[in-house]
């Protein structure tokens, strides 16, 4: 299968040297690795074992890649007034194009602008970074939870998640994407938001005991913001958020990407993972005023370092 | 009249020096200027017109001042454990106490140690800070509400209202001294917090829209908590909200004592400010979640300085 792959930091150049390395036909968007990846290629550490792909196609624009069959979009969400003319070019008559970037609202610009049947999302639990150019590291996890963005459990989707299984990615399609994008949010939301306000890795924060009522309180929120969109089937508030709240004990100070972002003063992903979502959940007569507090409170930094 | 000072800072040592002032017998208790005051007096720069006391009945122990008809607290609050002992070699038959202390929670433990009927309570409205020992500086206001923790307009609240008065200070009496504590809260609990937590002046933060949403919500939250405790009248939640805002966009860069306290790495005062207006509102079934959310996260700075 021949695919692009538009937004190649961490996660876009690690999923696509996996599909490389199972046999696809993979092209990477390259800005940043351009140069020391058509040297020397790509070399992926990866706490399932190292490898490099001596032979990488990268290009500097989407025209040079052309048309493809899979688009898939790992382009942080505060880039995406390009996100449209970056997909574009390739864009054939039967592309499908899989989101695997942070929040809500990916799936809906993509639509607008090349059809819903085609846009699918997915949901990344992938703990990665990117090294010096030309490397990527893998630090665990890599599940992805895939669906259309029509709903429903496609062949398509079927056939993705196989792709990816051959590639040695856990991946599941689900019917309900809507559900694994909020299910996920109710981690990100408290995590990355308070971890980047504060300054403060996960543990960290789980220790403060007014912080850690304080996560389960965001998560209830996001859990009732969800539960309002129609879900197929309604999210278990206290359940769910406690198994996220001892998922995430068991991490050892991990610093959410957000902090990092904060912390290098690089701009947050606040529209997808906080704007979007509150307007969500608002339209449905939800309000989530401690999310809408923590948006406040971050939006503010951002003026900081704008 | 005797009056004996407990907490004399920036608060005390002005209402202190503009009552000895008027002609009062005034005491009191100092530490870190008494030796500066009994060299030289006290030095009051007011935007009044500055003065100076030549002598100043200084102490360094209650016990060295003895019974007065007068307490006047004007303690940090995180100092309250030793607020009893610090007050109780003042207390005469007849001595009436009146802490003019932030927040809440201040009259009542006076009370559970002293006799409800010798409390009473003030707000004082007063831009003061110390400047060099023996000196202090009087920035603006100055006003004084002040009512019997039992609430009623006591003959006594009118005399100590007209003792303030003769000293050139504005005050009135009320009769309903919780709604008097709680209305300084409708503007100590968003200014002070958030000042504190994002290290940004009252101009800065009402400059910023997102946090001027947050301040007027804020605002609502303790109204609603206000509301609840059997106000002898409710306060306008709009109304009084938008006044405030009003009033303090009309503040040049001010800088809430709390954001002083936070930059300088002092303990705040979130017990009296945060802590016992959330009790008293949950007492009432009102839920203020912004306000909990606002004290966590500063409660977790708080962890850092120790």
């Amino acid at each position: 299968m021949r695919i692009g792959i538009i937004g190649a930091g961490a996660l876009g150049l690690y999923y696509g040297a996996m599909l490389q390395r199972s046999g696809q036909d993979v092209h990477f968007l390259l800005r940043r690795d351009y140069q020391a990846i058509q040297k020397r290629g790509l070399q992926v550490y990866s706490c399932h074992g190292d490898f490099h792909l001596a032979q990488i196609s990268g290009h500097q624009t989407p025209q040079e890649i052309g048309t493809v069959d899979l688009v898939i979009v790992g382009l942080k969400t505060i880039s995406n007034h390009h996100l449209i003319d970056l997909v574009r070019p390739l864009i054939g008559t039967e592309t499908a194009i899989l989101t695997l970037q942070n929040g809500l609202g990916n799936e809906e610009l993509l639509a607008a602008a090349f059809g819903r049947e085609r846009v699918l999302g997915g949901v990344a639990f992938l703990c990665s970074n990117r090294g010096k150019s030309g490397t990527v590291h893998h630090l665990g996890e890599g599940k992805i939870r895939l669906g259309e963005f029509s709903g429903g459990l496609s062949q398509r989707s079927h056939k993705l998640a196989e792709l990816f299984r051959a590639a040695s990615i856990a991946c599941d399609a689900v019917s309900d994407l809507r559900r694994a994008r909020w299910e996920k949010l109710v981690w990100n939301i408290p995590f990355n938001g308070l971890s980047a306000l504060l300054g403060k890795d996960v543990t960290d924060i789980l220790n403060h005991p007014p912080s850690k009522v304080l996560v389960e309180d965001l998560m209830l929120e996001v859990i009732a913001g969800a539960n309002a969109q129609g879900l197929e089937e309604p999210i278990d508030g206290p359940e769910f958020s406690q198994q996220l709240i001892s998922f995430t004990e068991n991490m050892d100070h991990y610093r959410p990407s957000m902090m990092i972002d904060r912390e290098e003063a690089l701009p947050l992903e606040l529209e997808a993972i906080y704007s979007i979502p509150l307007q969500q959940a608002m339209a449905v007569g939800i309000n989530m005023p401690q999310i809408k507090m923590l948006y406040a409170l971050l939006d503010f930094g951002e003026n900081d370092s704008a």
